[in-house]
């Protein structure tokens, strides 16, 4: 293999002529080979279309010759619609502030330059990584604003898919409408409801989901480039800092801002744990309705559509895995959720070293999201409800009692359900359910009446002749 | 002591005749003794106006007698002022989804009522805790209620003293405007700064932390009372659900609503895991600041002001003990923030079950996170910098070259630095600063300019004659 | 009330005379208001077995009179019983690593002594909380020493709970042993088992709790007292460093060695973190078991006992409440080994800074995982198994028909079901179990043997006649 | 691409015929695009002498004919080995407990010793992935026997590293042995101490990793092999139930064991819980000991080897790149922790259905130790001290005074040190060093003495004829 010679302040370093990457990336190659994943594709993505920004406003103010920027502009485009992916061999878990991902890019963008200009790999003296594709800028800004860029590509596309599983809960919402079912809580039976009303409690949480994840992106749309190392922008001259934020809302299509104290946006990464929070919220709810999902397909009330088959050794077996692997999900990204407040409470003075872990959590997070959603939306389109076994739970319980009140004093509802408790035995399968019990007791029509499904999704109770006032 | 006896399902229960709690409360007590924390006062106190919200839309809509009413508001009203603390002795770690704090509270505002009657304790006939004090509500619509309301008011103070560090942070800004500094990355020194600069930036995470906390009330002023045991306001009038968040309103002073799916508020947590989730950004913050001040104290930079002897074997010591309690405040805001997620993740079905764990914890880590800003805006007020320490680091530092750039080309710059390097050994301590180097090497007028506060703050550098272009 | 004035490096401060605390009590008390949780009793009751044994190490060497020691030694004496505890008023989030509390223990201690002695408090001319109370000692050494002490005896109460807990699930295993019942994996019917099979699970991890507390002893008997502030004894003479470890050990009655690498010991923070995990898996086993329960008793298969009335609102509720206390006490317990590790990670060179939090998480829960094991020690004992509703589960369940294989082909077994299965409607309540399907089809007896309890619990089968080998 | 079809309960699925996998992967594979990670090899791998051991039990007692099980077992020493890694192709992330894994491995096995006979893939009738590879077997003992077995290996490896490291810092113990420097506490100076013990420190934390992952074996060795869907052995003839733990043994090489109480081992993960939380208290001290010495670094003490370049912006920057990336890696094993906590507290029943993210989560864990522990041993090895900066920081320090007690009082000690600090001003570099300033007080021979690395090092003082005795 031919090989090629690059050279820092460290000394020298031999690398395949065929690679992009230079000697930076070389090093760091070697030095971090830890977690075997390589860094985010949508972060690099991301830096790619941020270097295209720089490039632009320093190429508008003559800091770069026309030249030179045609062709970094070319290699930015390239690797920002997901070309050169084998070119970023970086591990995610890397120290370094995000420099050897910077540097990395860098280099990349150099040699892919060079080649489109007809020169050879290493021939830095005509496209410099550091003097023409870095410049005026730090890995410090570049970095953390590839990251809020990327970050929000991932809250858009996660939003799309959080819109059609909350539209897949309210079809079902409706289609159940009118199956009266019993209510639990604290795994007891409580009031009769209808599945439909169950169906659409699932909705308005993935709903609040869905607005939370839209509102996520006013946190990230502050960026610190133009700041340089440390915010105060240092070596950048102030009308390209000025302009690359234009060049920087252009190439994205994003409503980005400068941020006001770009000092302060340096050396903090709260937006990112406010982020994550939210997502962590979006997880908290997959689990509980996941959930709900397969504890109501244990009692059999619904039956989740079969995926596979459920046991080596127990045929017919059929498990709710897609719900088991939901619930999983929302784990990772609830760890992940600890992980981004972890590096960003450890961060120190201008800033936080500890953002290679945090954008490799936090995009991780917003793809696995993602992912479940669109699955769970396709699965749960074909769940269907067991109108019978709903019914029967519910005519069973004598809880529907709850249903006749105010009708009935308390006094007299006690003494109805003692009175069929006692006349039934421990079976959890009676001959009698408690709904005929009540019809004979208190007349087939009223109970159909007050059991009705407008009845129990009707909010509260339209005061009635009947009704008992103190 | 004289006892009463009071009966309920399971059967009868002596008490001392002197506490105002009844039966569910004792048995309860008995059942809990578990951390040996109480139920937050703050939750107790919103509870009684939701309780009293409660008793004056059943009084207006005459569920309830004016006589019976009087009473039962006016001892809401004195638990809702703090009165009656002591009435209240259950475990925060109970079972039940706030059952048993429901029934405390309805059993002591009852006992109350009938001893303004000039009625014996246990003389339910006249009040009764259930059938007048709970009047068409549950607790599962009256505990999440009262949860929002006193993170309300808890969020409120806490943006007060959140405003109060802000403050300070800012008043330090200015004092420390014009204090050149070295600014440091990974722990490595970088480009020079101004020390107040630094302290613009804690001020900066601060002020969005306040922003978060006012942000925050809004996710919760949606409430879920009137909904009663799952959100569809079962055995509740429908003239009453739409009358009582408007005396809510009143009693609160807070700009609530009826949720538009109670189902949905009932059955989820995710509010409030949204809310531990932006506590948790400002704990993060926290840990980050005090981290930081104590590491300039390290270096002599500030001097935190002396709390108390730092020893007990060695003279003299003084520790920065108050970011170490913060730092640690930090800790267990951000391990209520699990918690919280913890609680919400688990619940099943139409109420989340574990609420008086969830509520313990948000309502903690409020507490938490107001005492510690109070503490932190008076130490502060007095830290003072240490401005010959600053400038030592500054001056002793080789990276003041990169505020050289571009006057300088690299090579040259980095030519300056190496020939600075190989003049001094490898003291920490050299005998000429590099600061008095480049003074020598390029003339001390122009370092005087360079370097100078105003220089080091101005956002950028306006391109000047001498740059260098491409 | 008549006040008292002390003095220290720091200036003069006032403090009421009828407090044993001194002036830095004083001050810490002052500067840590913020969670409102005293210091741990536990930890001031082991701070006093660590003073007694210093005291008398110190006085055998004749370091200190023996007239002073006798008074120092009552007043440990008392402290360690448990006296005097509202002498301790510092809050548990403290800064200073310690320091406050082992001041304060030193403070209470001294004017105690002086009382004793006949002296006023405030005399430390003639006892020293320092000089003569802190003799040879620092806080780095003393304090977590004393950690480990209250962390052992936490451990052995902890211990006993657990094993009562383990013969309750014991008991039950046998009580229960005949009653067959379905077996569920993933939410899914399994294969037949013995209810009691299920206990012996449960009495088995718990079993191993109580196997990894006892062994958690030994992580924690090496202490590094005698190593003053930073390991290396510095001030404290040869001589005592090796009597007082002796001294400890017959105070505490506990095996305690001192670490051979006493620096070691005292930077590191890691013992504590091993002990926090192995709580961590105890409350995890807690979660698993008190969830499993609950859902037991939502099947109706066992019947918790009923310990409060469980609605407000609905008549005759009982939920699973202690259930839902267990599962909030382990997230407690999770939590706390978050801090644990947090904090132990956070530690720098010599000492680590956060014990004060540390500890507190240490105790706690080592406090509510010996109160919740009692708790549910004298809950479960009144367990019972409705064995008719095991019976109808397992009987109605086509997963029987793993029972009988090999006796049965693959084949002949899913023939079996998908005959049984279309003769039965979509009803959850079919009138026609599987089992008398079975026996109808493949003999009463034969079936009564297969799915007898002995047959179900014998590990695996014993090969017979009619067994089908390739 | 020539297809197969295969087919299941579910119906039929048409396949690529050049891959080993049938139709449970393949639905599998759909079902599950989550994480986009693969399931462990090394999980993968320990499943192969699972299934090896299986097979030659089943052979030995004539289950299985002799030319089916030498393919059978060919085909499992080649995935042992390590190859056919690539018709693996499950997410990580699945549900099911680990059946898709096993149904997968089933599926190659039985493909490959097809082709082994010359028979086509997808040939059953010949080689039956459920029949014949399975047989005797359910996903629910093998899975967690292989998890165990993959965590034994990684254990044996990490435990190798680990050893490394220590080495390594035992080394610099003694290298440094006679460098003296300022011992700090609470990121203030404390008092003399070398910087060999301050290595000597690091190396005990290690050595106290490598006891712990050496222990941890024990927790591990206990299997549930041979107790099939929920631990009764239920459908497994038990002359195979005995015998197959002994092929188990002999193929893994490991001192393995049946649980007594299998019933226990399938339904509860807590081992796992006990192995991750040893894990986290490595990673805990990883954290804390990367962070002290990018201090040490930072304070010039010691100089970390450069390993790249620290700056796109600033010339010349090195920063402690190794430590932040090994900081973070001690933060995923603690988020990893938490996730292995979280899943077996989830766990339902008889099997934990999470065992997939759990095992995961551990191998992972394992993995990352190894490699970082690998890399910092390389790393460490090259540190050097800057004895010079050691010798200023300590000569400078007023805490060198302690090491003078008690040749002098208290009293005397601070009125020396007040001297000297009205003598010097504000300067954090003054003239004249506290060593000079102590030496022309108290006499050069006397110092010299008092604060060799002998004293100083030596465990507490010898006591001496000026020694104040009370």
């Amino acid at each position: 293999m031919p090989m090629r010679s690059e050279e820092d302040f460290l000394g020298k370093k031999e690398l395949p002529d065929n690679v992009y990457w230079g000697i930076h990336t070389e090093r760091a190659r070697h030095n971090f080979p830890i977690s075997g994943y390589p860094v985010s594709l949508s972060l690099v993505r991301a830096l790619a279309l941020v270097k295209q920004a720089c490039c632009l406003a320093n190429t508008e103010l003559a800091y770069l010759s026309k030249e030179k920027a045609a062709a970094i502009l070319a290699a930015c485009s390239e690797i920002a619609a997901g070309r050169l992916s084998d070119q970023f061999p970086l591990d995610a878990l890397q120290g370094g502030a995000g420099t050897s991902v910077n540097m990395n890019i860098n280099e990349v963008i150099a040699n892919r330059a060079l080649e489109m200009l007809g020169l050879p790999r290493g021939a830095y003296e005509h496209v410099h990584p550091l003097r023409d594709v870095n410049m005026h800028q730090s890995t410090n800004d570049v970095f953390p604003t590839a990251i809020r860029i990327a970050a929000i590509y991932g809250l858009r596309e996660l939003s799309e898919e959080t819109a059609r599983l909350q539209g897949v809960f309210q079809g079902k919402e409706r289609e159940f409408a009118r199956i009266v079912k019993i209510g639990r809580t604290e795994l007891q039976e409580a009031i009769p409801i209808t599945l439909g009303a169950e169906f659409s409690a699932f909705a308005e949480a993935v709903s609040r989901d869905r607005w939370r994840t839209f509102k996520c992106e006013e946190r990230l749309r502050v960026v610190n480039l133009g700041g340089t190392a440390v915010g105060t922008g240092l070596a950048a001259p102030r009308d390209y800092i000025f302009l690359v934020i234009e060049k920087l809302r252009e190439v994205t299509g994003l409503g980005l801002a400068r941020g006001e104290n770009i000092m302060g946006e340096t050396a903090n990464a709260d937006a990112f744990v406010e982020v994550a929070g939210i997502l962590k919220a979006q997880a908290v709810s997959l689990v509980k309705i996941a959930n709900d999902l397969r504890l109501l397909h244990f009692t059999g009330e619904i039956a989740l559509p079969p995926l596979q088959a459920g046991s080596s050794l127990m045929p017919g077996k059929v498990n709710p895995v897609l719900m088991e692997a939901a619930i999983q999900t929302g784990m990772k990204v609830i760890a992940n959720d600890f992980i981004i407040a972890d590096a960003a409470s450890r961060g120190t003075w201008q800033i936080n070293e500890f953002l290679p872990l945090l954008s490799f959590a936090l995009l991780e997070s917003l793809g696995l999201l993602k992912r479940i959603n669109l699955l769970l939306a396709d699965h749960l389109q074909t769940v269907t409800a067991n109108e019978e076994v709903c019914r029967e739970y519910a005519d069973h319980s004598s809880m529907l009692i709850t249903a006749l009140l105010p009708s009935l004093s308390y006094a007299e509802a006690a003494a109805i359900v003692k009175e069929f408790q006692e006349g039934q035995g421990l079976s959890s399968r009676p001959k009698l359910s408690f709904r005929e019990f009540l019809a004979a007791r208190l007349g087939q029509e009223f109970i159909e009446e007050a059991l009705s499904p407008f009845r129990l999704t009707a909010l509260g109770r339209r005061p009635a002749q009947g009704d008992l006032k103190p």
